[in-house]
């Protein structure tokens, strides 16, 4: 298959591609780089030594023999060039993972709400409208969010993507049906993933296009069995406030002994997956397309769920950390359970890599091995999601005050 | 109160800018002129001749003696411009009228789709993230539609946004909830109001914005009160494929002594309201303002249903005109009938102005004396759905071949 991996420099779509390249598959990333710009921008790195994206193309074709073609473009910006591009490539299949992914980064003031909101937006409905334009009949898979559901669940076990309710007809009867699971972000990160969601709903009803979204959990771990074959094919690895995710952060800090960061009591309950499940689950994904004129299909790639505070607790046994729980940031349910059906992957043949699979040592081991590029400052959360939440945030873990809270 | 008018200068934003000048109120009007450009592009003009804003608000001071002032601001590109704006003038209410609001125009080429969505979601977008921005407690009255519910009913009769939907809990019992009536969009222009609907959504949650959205029906007619004080306050009346809405073009057809184009079977049902209402309702949702924490409030801003060709065939016998059924350019049901629930303004005080009340023949008497401007190669319906459809519009209703058809 030819396929075009939208974002394939980030966290996750540089294994993806990898993955799919290493299974003989064509691939080509198109990606604007935005995101070693934040990096930039916000003077953090990643925890790992991360070549360019043309230096890692160039070891992977190098240890490999298999080419993944580089395409600087961006999808929110050059509508013309992406719709060149697919005119002139026409790609089997286009994976999306082009959008600004972090929620703490969309809450940091209102610019970077207005990025990610453009950004995010006009990317998806780029691609849609490209696709079109130029007739393509390309499967489109695209890397959505658990937080699409919000964390409180509608009833029972959150199920894949659509939600069968009872509604009271005009003739005073009671009627099935099914419908998108009612939308519930709690970022403008999150949001941008739900306005995704009715975009994909209008272009499958009224263009046909086949279109699969997949609603991940939280991603952890780092390697990969492609990353693990050359130093120079590491992937990103982010500890910091904004672009660090919770289990990753809580491995990173007990390798350099600072307190495990739970957020108000630690009572929210998350949705988990391994990098290695990630990257095989799109892959799943892929070679199971919707037909023409079917709804979007929607999977949850995730495979256990766990409560912040219990994550924390957990490694603090197994490394000696200390918990510290600080204010949050965040305006969302101190409390809250979840449960959540995954049962089409699982009967697609996924094999789920859990916590207890012994990967947690090996997230430790990689951070105790670049110990010495952490800035030790740049760990707390410092972007509030209200004006109000901003002054509780003034101080690290280890007390000392902060210099921006913004 | 004072009052900005986010899109004032159109055809529903004119009238209500004055009606609530005429009550007292302190009105801005902030406005692109986009409207106008539009127009510029399409080389169509509104039947009625109308003058530049500026012209407009100098006879509306010299008629009444109330000032309306003219604010040249891009809601979707000026962001700093907006924000510095109400930061300044704080007012206590927001009319956003400020969206490219034509299914056809959002439907007729890619550069057409990108630029609604672009437009109208950060228009929404930039306003919501200011009014957080500059903490400023207005209350915003946003323009929807009754096309974000599709027009076929999940259940009853259409409720005024809330669905009550019954869902089983993880205890096996049903539980009954409100969710938001699930989005079924029909053109990118509807699907634009649904992606508003989230936005409002997450920011009277998140921020605990005041936020009320009127989702309006076909609005017919063109004049109220106060557009009738003078010939230079006459409102903008549009009868092109585009831009002109099902009712008026009927009643301009009519006048002209061209068939009524009736698209597909007609079956289509839709919900209206007249202009004097669509005001008027305006003015009570302003005066009914939800409370702060409160989930957006909406409305249902319609006071009749009506099948397509029953319109058509009313007007017809009113006038003489034959009917011409046409093939359909939209991707829509064929047929479907439409309840739809309004006792909220009811309770409010509105008295309907229905199609029995005569006003019919008022708008064929405007379309009589303004004839001599209709460009009638500019009827036909060209913008198709998809590109199967378009070469089913190649005709116009009398047989010519079009110049263009997309």
């Amino acid at each position: 298959m030819k396929i075009a991996v939208l974002g394939g420099d980030g966290f996750v779509g540089w294994p993806t591609s990898l993955h799919l390249s290493a299974r003989g598959h064509e691939v080509h990333i198109l990606d604007n780089l935005s995101r070693r710009w934040i990096d930039t921008e916000l003077g953090v790195q990643s925890l790992t030594p991360m070549d360019s994206i043309q230096e890692r193309t160039r070891i992977w074709h190098q240890e490999t023999g298999r080419r993944i073609r580089f395409h600087l473009i961006d999808l929110a910006g050059d509508y013309e060039i992406l719709k060149r591009w697919l005119a002139e490539h026409r790609p089997d299949a286009v994976i999306h993972f082009a959008e600004q992914r972090a929620a703490p980064y969309s809450m940091k003031s209102d610019r970077h709400k207005n990025y990610t909101v453009n950004n995010n937006v006009n990317a998806t409905h780029n691609l849609l409208n490209a696709l079109v334009e130029v007739g393509l009949d390309a499967h489109l898979v695209h890397l959505g969010t658990m937080g699409v559901y919000g964390y409180s669940s509608v009833g029972a076990a959150i199920p894949e993507g659509y939600l069968p309710v009872g509604v009271e007809t005009l003739s005073g009867e009671t009627a099935t049906q099914e419908i998108l699971y009612p939308a519930n972000p709690g970022s403008i990160y999150h949001m941008t993933k739900c306005l995704d969601q009715l975009l994909f709903q209008f272009y499958a009803k009224n263009d046909g296009l086949r279109i699969t979204d997949l609603h991940q959990g939280i991603v952890w771990g780092t390697h990969t069995q492609e990353t693990k074959l050359h130093a120079q094919l590491i992937n990103r690895f982010d500890y910091d406030g904004d672009y660090g995710t919770v289990l990753n952060r809580f491995l990173i800090q007990a390798a350099i002994g600072y307190p495990l960061t739970v957020h108000g009591t630690g009572g929210q309950t998350r949705a988990f997956i391994h990098i290695q499940d990630s990257v095989r689950c799109i892959e799943l994904a892929l070679t199971n397309p919707p037909k023409r004129g079917d709804r979007v299909k929607i999977f949850n790639q995730m495979t256990e769920t766990h409560r912040v505070r219990d994550l924390a607790e957990l490694i603090a046994r197994m490394t000696g950390a200390k918990v510290a729980y600080l204010p949050n940031p965040r305006k969302e349910a101190p409390e809250n359970d979840l449960v959540v059906e995954n049962e089409q992957f699982l009967k697609l043949g996924l094999n789920p890599t859990t916590l207890a699979e012994g990967l947690l040592s090996e997230v430790v081991d990689v951070a105790k091995k670049f110990a010495y590029r952490v800035d030790r400052s740049r760990i707390p959360c410092v972007s509030a999601w209200t004006k109000d939440l901003a002054p509780t945030l003034e101080r690290d873990p280890e007390g000392k005050r902060l210099k921006s809270v913004g």
